[in-house]
């Protein structure tokens, strides 16, 4: 029986992106070799990296435009320190909205001033606010689209001319906006893009080399841009395997596609949470997730049944993080709306039998 | 036809462990989820990591000594930065046996004083230094152990009251050593343990917390051993086929075991470089590596021939590196002695034939 898996990350990945991966394991390109045991400057594996980064760049719409892609390792809590050792020199301003960003700013305090432009911890991140000005002095403006543990997504991309840097693991690949408003982008693999193990960095040339402090070379932009993600040995199977999610994303149409997509199962979620009265949403209606959706039973009484419920539904990954506490829907590019289905319907089951 | 596969790295690993890594990606202990999307923080997992530490500590004779196990990320490279990050207040000493204790001691003067104690550079590294001596008041001395790129090996761990630092990349888990001798030893996954994306990190837990200068959470060790190697999302598949690989050695009679195939493996390659007039060895006899062997031929009229006969005998991976030249012939714990007897007859091979 089908497992309907809402993990928040890691998390589902195309079928058919499981399966290739799990055959280049056994034997790579007709080699005889596992994608394991081959070197990483071996041609196989060079054009894997290559395939990749074109690959990301060409989903972005970011070819030709000045911007690298570059997979790393240490996921994005090592970008929040890598973001300001490269880009902090006088002062950069920080949108908190949530943990992620919480603790991004806590490390770029280490290397300068960072300031905390707007915040919505005082509804427990239930919101996006709005309405602030950045300051053009500023280095950077850091913000992350999307807040996972709270189901809140930014929908409009402030304009600045301050550099715009942006944690975009949890949404990116997944709907179109303008990713060249953006000086960095960073994102950890999990969500949309592969396994846990890689970390994809888009840069903008331009925005490196004007902070005086020196870099050591694992966390130096400048030094993976000049070795093309090959400074040091990459993590070659979470590249690979990003390489075959973006390439099934690719053959599906794209970003353009796979978002309309994600809105009818957003819509069909958010509805059946908006039209139950046995549930409520945690997060503020304009500021929804696509991606991940927050919800709660309005009476705790009913959560054991909803909960074998779920389990009977083969339903998987729903429950909520515990700062928000309920239920979590996470519902990433490669989950069917067939999964989403299963899980209204559980919904609706409730609604029957109490 | 089999490969004979001597990778420098990313290497040969067992071919019991690639099966069952290539399992676990379609379907992880029969949950009908591959190991791929399922949470880290989801008990399958959380097993997985509990018994990679373990099972590291183990087989290195190093329980219930103070020691604690951690998986990182960003190979030894990252390594080089942080163990100075951690560990350098005033002044560390370097033994300079190749390229990455090159690398090694450069990015720590980024944080100190940082000294070349000895070094063999002026015959490219092809032995290594003995009879240097080591200040008491190091706050570290760092060591290379094995150098693949040189093919030499350091046979006996100096003995010293400085807490021993040591890159252990290439030749940790290959042979009986006293591990006990090191405040810290790291080693990126990609040789003897698993595949790359993945560093083994050994610290005895009071070398730490020395150091007056604040650490960014990603690099503070005292951070992962905290968070157990859970401070942010682990890199999942690697961290499990570490752990596959070093079950694979416990039950195979641990490093006592291989060390003993590990040397025959050696003698037999060595023993045919020297009785052999076509070709001559790169290394000082005394200081050469059990697991990389370099060699070179005497004439490279015959380089024409020698390369179509390993070629045709499925051979993989021989040629050196570009700053020896020649081959290069890795022979990690996973590799079975019938490649090396390939490889050897290939090389009587050629002498019949010119």
């Amino acid at each position: 029986m089908k497992v309907h898996n809402f993990s928040a990350g890691p998390s589902i990945l195309p079928n058919s992106v499981i399966k290739e991966a799990s055959n280049g394991i056994l034997n790579i390109n007709n080699s005889g070799l596992s994608l394991l045991e081959i070197s990483h400057r071996s041609k196989d594996f060079m054009d894997i990296m290559d395939k990749a980064t074109c690959l990301a760049l060409k989903l972005l719409d970011l070819e030709n435009k000045g911007y690298k892609a570059l997979f790393l390792q240490g996921g994005a809590s090592n970008q929040f320190l890598m973001t300001a050792y490269n880009l902090l020199e006088n002062k950069a301003g920080y949108l908190n909205t949530g943990v992620w960003s919480t603790k991004a700013l806590k490390e770029a305090k280490l290397f300068g001033e960072a300031v905390e432009i707007a915040s919505s911890k005082d509804k427990n991140f239930n919101y996006i606010p709005k309405g602030y000005s950045i300051d053009s002095d500023l280095d950077y403006f850091h913000i992350t689209t999307n807040n996972t543990i709270f189901g809140t997504q930014i929908k409009e991309i402030p304009n600045t001319s301050v550099n715009l840097v942006c944690d975009m693991s949890s949404d990116i690949f997944s709907r179109k906006i303008d990713f060249s408003k953006f000086g960095l982008i960073y994102a950890g693999a999990q969500k949309n893009m592969g396994p846990a193990g890689t970390t994809l960095v888009v840069i903008k040339e331009d925005v490196l080399g004007k902070v005086s402090r020196k870099i050591p070379s694992m966390l130096d932009y400048q030094m993976h841009i000049d070795k093309e993600s090959m400074f040091n040995t990459p993590p070659v199977f979470a590249v690979y395997t990003s390489m075959l999610t973006l390439e099934w994303l690719d053959k599906n149409g794209g970003i353009k596609s796979i978002e309309s997509k994600n809105n009818e199962k957003a819509e069909l979620l958010y509805n059946a949470i908006d039209n139950n009265e046995l549930f409520k949403g945690f997060a503020a209606k304009e500021d929804r997730s696509s991606m991940n959706a927050t919800f709660n039973l309005v009476n705790q009484d009913h959560k054991e049944v909803f909960d074998k419920l779920s389990k009977e539904a083969n339903i998987n990954g729903i429950n909520g993080h515990r700062s928000v506490g309920g239920y979590r829907a996470s519902i990433y590019n490669a989950l069917e709306i067939e999964s989403v289905k299963v899980l209204v319907e559980v919904m609706n089951e409730l609604k029957r039998k109490v």
